[in-house]
Parts: structure tokens; sequence; C-alpha cells
């Protein structure tokens, strides 16, 4: 009882220390990677971790790890943890919940004399979003061998700063990253805390469930070129108006996604000269897709391409379809899933299945270490935005289901 | 024979020496308002009204008026040029032909030993364009007190400078802007030379034609406000993505000009938070939209509000459109029309008379003075676009319109 109330006030005051790093004027927390407040909350990390008595060092990619009772990689390790930077505008747990999290089970535990027998971090991993540079799970997948920071560190952000550059002014030098097998190696486990970003547990009626699953997940570049002229004197039948082109490909990857149970996305938009008072010469946009199997999401993408092909011969504009990056499906380790939902049956919770759509450090990570995923209910469903929320209680479950799932995996 | 190769090659380093100002890397020509590369094209004006022996005063309104013979104002008074401001990425011909029309005309005149029995006035009008502030026709509507400077003075550009700071930086008392109301009574007429913005006298085979009068012209700012969600973890049904606004919007306005021989245009967007993995929270677009006859336009606008509505209904968006300018029809002056009618058949030219849909300097200035327009054939019909080109010949074959009509009006 006293115990709860503990855990309860450790969580808050916790959450509410990082939830104050990264304010953004415009709504909701824009905490971008390489950023001074990206920097601010790396600093926050090693501060509640050691007051946690966990000592703190950083990977070869940049990654923080806090390790209980001081220990460090060895083998049979098992880390938790999640990320601290957020997209743009984002929400308050995407990340946060999984540090926070980790640090606060691993806190609780040590306060009920729960001891660790093999190593235990709480990993805070660096830069999930790709908000910035268009680099998503950049520190696991570079951990994992799984990206060649050399092929991204030219990138540029929105102001033109590279990504190399960025890397250097957060104080780590860039052509020291890279990755970290032996790490790899010794870790037994990895099981990520995270809020749900749809409503499935809502729907469950369930305050925590077990991710079983990410689907596959592509990110391509559309570019439409049509031919900028005057919005008032140039005729209809004259035009080459790339907008056209756009609000076919809008509907588009609407309608396919919905004929085939998938997902698809146009949330980011380049418009040339972008001038009330001229037709575009060019739109560029992004498209967001993901889907259950491989296939499916080939599928929408054919139909997608038709769709877009046949409005750009109608308008008269050229069409460049360019992938930018692509993540098959992960499938999470079924031992520990089975293991994890023993911890969870153990605190009273069904453990209801979820596969995501959402990319993680736990998929970046599934392919080298047994991986796995805990999911806590937002009841509206909303993520990457201000309105996100997840109630404290089911928070604090999440937090009591992790806690189990240390000291069942470490400290038996 | 000589006189013509002397206008040739006057015009021709006239024209380049303004073309040198404001190449845009990016492509074609950015000379916004009260900009660095604004007030180089202003000193160049000067520079080249007193080479050919005029006299530059500025007026209340910032607009520059190079006096022929070293007269000024007074009853009676003949005033031709257009503006020195492009749009960004714009053309070389859009208002610079105007004025270097206007100087290169007036110094044929003088080189012939024709002597103007009236006062005549090359102008050079402020912010033409609005592409900067939004403030389209400023320097010609605060002129003729068509605009309140105090009511604009407080938009800001891109960067957040406000349009006060910008006049002042150009290095004008922004308090000091106002109507002219006593210059704008002593004009007996203003024509303005302009190259076409469509592709009518190409299609008629002629190299200059007769402005007959300017379509009404509004332009509307629409807020569509969804909810920014996760691209990945949302279902489908639980979205309410305002790009899918943007689409019926895009396709209702072109659906709608089609249909009542108008023109109607989103060139101008903003996607909120723009990131490649949310569902947009917001999508503002910009609608200009144009008709032959005002009541035209207002039916296009209901077509365009009620399908915005439907959409917004079936995808759970707030949809709000507001009016940010629209300008009435403007019928040019016929006694005034019907004298440079009689010019270009002097010249042996059939006066092929276009009505235009772009808002101009003689549109803003019709109201109060006797106002006229000559267009010369762009063959591509390209305009606010690097792409804009008139031939050589045929921008002689202005100026050598507008010097008959100079000629005609004020030396005889």
């Amino acid at each position: 009882m006293g115990g709860s109330d503990q855990v309860g006030d450790d969580f808050e005051g916790c959450f509410e220390g990082l939830a104050a790093i990264g304010r953004d004027p415009a709504g909701g927390w824009t905490r971008l990677a390489w950023t001074e407040e990206d920097r601010a909350a790396r600093r926050w990390f090693q501060t509640e971790a050691e007051a946690r008595g966990l000592a703190v060092e950083r990977d070869q990619a940049g990654n923080l790890w806090a390790w209980w009772g001081g220990a460090a990689a060895r083998d049979g390790a098992l880390a938790v943890g999640s990320h601290l930077d957020t997209v743009r505008g984002g929400g308050a747990y995407d990340g946060a919940l999984g540090v926070v999290g980790g640090l606060v089970a691993v806190a609780e535990l040590a306060r009920r004399g729960v001891a660790p027998r093999r190593p235990v971090a709480v990993v805070a991993f660096a830069d999930e979003e790709g908000g910035r540079f268009g680099t998503a799970t950049f520190g696991s997948r570079v951990l994992a061998g799984a990206l060649d920071p050399a092929e991204v560190l030219d990138r540029t952000d929105q102001a033109g700063v590279s990504l190399a550059k960025a890397v250097q002014d957060a104080g780590l030098d860039p052509r020291s990253l890279g990755p970290d097998p032996d790490r790899l190696a010794s870790l037994a486990a990895f099981v990520e805390l995270h809020v749900e970003q749809g409503r499935g547990l809502a729907d469950h009626d369930a305050p925590v469930g077990l991710g079983t699953a990410i689907w596959p997940h592509g990110r391509w570049r559309l570019t439409l070129t049509g031919e900028a002229n005057h919005a008032g004197t140039t005729r209809l039948k004259d035009r080459r108006d790339p907008m056209l082109g756009l609000a076919a490909a809008t509907l588009a990857a609407r309608a396919a996604a919905a004929e085939l149970g998938a997902v698809a996305t146009i949330g980011r938009v380049m418009v040339e000269p972008n001038s009330t008072n001229s037709v575009p010469g060019r739109v560029i946009a992004w498209l967001d897709a993901r889907a259950e199997r491989d296939q499916v999401l080939d599928w929408l993408l054919t139909a997608f391409e038709t769709a877009v092909g046949d409005a750009a011969g109608r308008h008269g504009l050229e069409a460049e379809l360019a992938g930018e990056s692509r993540s098959p499906a992960v499938a999470f380790d079924r031992d520990l899933a089975a293991k994890v939902a023993g911890c969870l049956r153990g605190g009273g919770l069904e453990p209801v299945e979820l596969p995501t759509a959402a990319g993680h450090d736990a998929g970046a990570l599934a392919a080298a270490v047994p991986a796995a995923m805990l999911f806590v209910r937002n009841r509206s469903g909303t993520s990457h935005s201000p309105a996100e929320h997840a109630e404290q209680a089911d928070c604090l479950a999440g937090v009591a289901a992790l806690a189990a799932v240390i000291e069942a995996l470490a400290c038996r």
C-alpha cells in the first residue's frame, strides 16, 4: 500500500521532470534528436539514474545505458527502456514512458530488497523518432549494425544542419559512431514498455498488453513536377498543376489502405513556389504505409503508383516515386513473449496480444536479441500529438508489469 | 532602320540591366518588395531614368515617377509604366517590360525630336505582386486611396519581419505612406505595357494586344482542422485527416472552375506538423479564383464551399473559409481604349482585345484615372515562372506601340 504510493510518487516526479523539457510553444513536446532539448533530456536521464544508484555509460551508437547496482554489460544481461526524443509537437508518453518506467521499476525492486542476479540496464536510445533527419530508430539500428552512420551523416535538417554537425554539437564524435556487437551479444533480452499508439487496449478494456509483432513499414517520396504558372491567366487546359496529382495521390493512398486493411498516410508535403497566385511547379509528398504482411504492402504500393501514374498522365505531370526506407515485418521472440505473458498473468492481467504498425527500438533490435514489448492503454489512441495520454493508473500497471518482468528474468 | 536598331540596342541594354538584379539561385527572379533586391532595382530605375534626362521623384505611396524633360505632375499629365518587383522565382518580363518599355519609348521619341506638350511620367509602382506581405498592387492602391497602409503595416513576411519594418529598412517612413489625390487628379491617363500572362495573343497570332477588362478576383484562406495522430497506429476509421479535405478542395476548385469557364487555384499550402509519420492535425490552403463576372465568382465559391463542407463532414474535420481579398471587375476606359486602338492600327497592328484575369496597377488606378493596357505576346503563356518569355521583336512592337500612344496623347 505504502509501496504503491511510493511508486506512484516516484513515477509522477520522474515523469514530470522529463515532461518539463522541450515543451513546444506551438503545443506538445519537441525534443528532436541532437538538439539542446535532447541534451537536456539526456542530462536528466543521467541525474535520475544516478539518484537511483544506477551507473550511466554511453555505447558506440550514442545510446545511454544505466546499469543497476553499478554493473556493466556481461553475458545474460537484461535491458529495458525506450527513447527520450519526440516528433515535432509530439506527446508526453511516447518513449518517455518506457524510460521513466524502467527507472521507476528498478528503484521499486531495490526498495523491496530484490537484488539483480544478472546485469540489468535501463536504456535511453538515441533518435528513435527520426523527426529531424529522417533516421528513425537510429540508435538501436546503429547498435545492431543495421544502419551504417556514414550513409546518413550528410543528411540535413530543415535549417540545413547536417547530422554529422548535430552529433558533434551534442558532444559526440560522429566518426566514432558504429555497431557494438559484443554488447549486443551479451544481452539475453530487451523489453520495451511503451504507450499504445492506437485503441486496441481501450477496445479490450485492458490497461496493459503484449506486443506480438511489428507490421512491415515503408516510406516513399513522391515528386510531382508540373509547370509553375500564373494563377489568374493560365487557362485550365494549359495547366500542368501538380496539386491535382497530390489530390489523386492522397485519395489513392486512403482507398488502397482501406481495401487492404492497411494504413497509408500523406503527412508531409512541400509545394513550390507555394504562392497563392501561382500554379505550383512542383509538389513533393511523402507516403508512409504499413500493412500486416510485406506482400500486402507491395499491393498497396502498386495500387498507389498506378493511380498516381494515371493522374500524372491526365494532368501532364512527371511523377517519380522513390523509396526512402522499408522495414520488414518483425515477429517478437515467442519464448520471451510467453515469459512476459506469464508475468502479466501473475499480476492479474490478461496478456492481450497486440500487433503494432509503429516502428520501435525493440523492433530494430529483434533480429539480434530476443525482444518484447509491453503496451499501456491510451484511451483515445492519439499519439504523435499533444493530445496523447495515458492515465496514471494504467502507467503504474505498466510499471508493475515491467518490474515483474525484470524480477522474473534477472532477479531469480 | 538605324532608329530601330538603336531602339533594339537601348531596349536590350536596359532590360538586361534590370534582369541582372535579383536572379534567384533556385531559378528565375526574386525581387520581393522592400528587400535589398527591390532597393537595387529602384536604384537602377533612378540611374536609367536620369541617363535619359528624366527627373525622378517618389510619391506619397512609395512609387517612383520619372518625368520627361524634368517636368513634374500638372494637369493633363500622361503616365506610363508598371512595376519592378516580382513574385518568388518569377519571370524576367512581368512588370519589368512596362518600366523598361516606358524608358525606352520616351528616349526614342526624344531621339526623334518629338517633344512633350503635356507632362509625361514613367512610373515604377511599389509592391505590385504582394509576394512578400500579401499586399498586391500596394503602391497603386495606396496612391488611389483604395488601401489604407495602417491596415497592413503589421503584416509579417515568412521571416517574421513586419511591413512597417521592411518599409523603414528600405529608407521610407512607413507613417508617411498615404494617398496622393492631387497627383491622381492631375493625370489625364495611365497606360501600362505588360507581358501577356496567357496565350490569347499567341492564339490570335498578334504581337501586341489591347486590355479591355480585368476579371473579378478573390483570395480565400481555407483552414481544415482534424487531429494530429500517429501514421502507423491510428486506424483509418479513427482518423480525422485534413489532407483528405485538401484533396477534396483541390478537386472541387478545379471542377467548379471548369464548369463555369473560370480559373481557380490552390497554390499555397501549410501542413501541420508536416511530418512523414504523422497524420496532420491541420492544413491551411489558399484558394485563388477569378471569373468573367462577379456573379460567376460567387457561384464558384458556393460550389467550392459545398464540396469542402461535404468532405469535412465525411472526415470529421472543421472547415473554415475566410476571405482575404476581393477585387471587383474592372472595365477599362472606352475612350482611352479607342485612342490606343487607333495608335495600334496606325502602326499596322490589329488591336486584338483581351480581357485578363491578372491584377495590375492599371486596374487599381482605373476607378480614379482613365487607364489602358497594352499586352505583348507570350508564346507559351507561362508567367510567374522562370520560363516566362516574350520574343524581342514582340517586345519592340510593344515599345513602338507605347511610343505611338505617348506621342498621340501627350506630344501633339
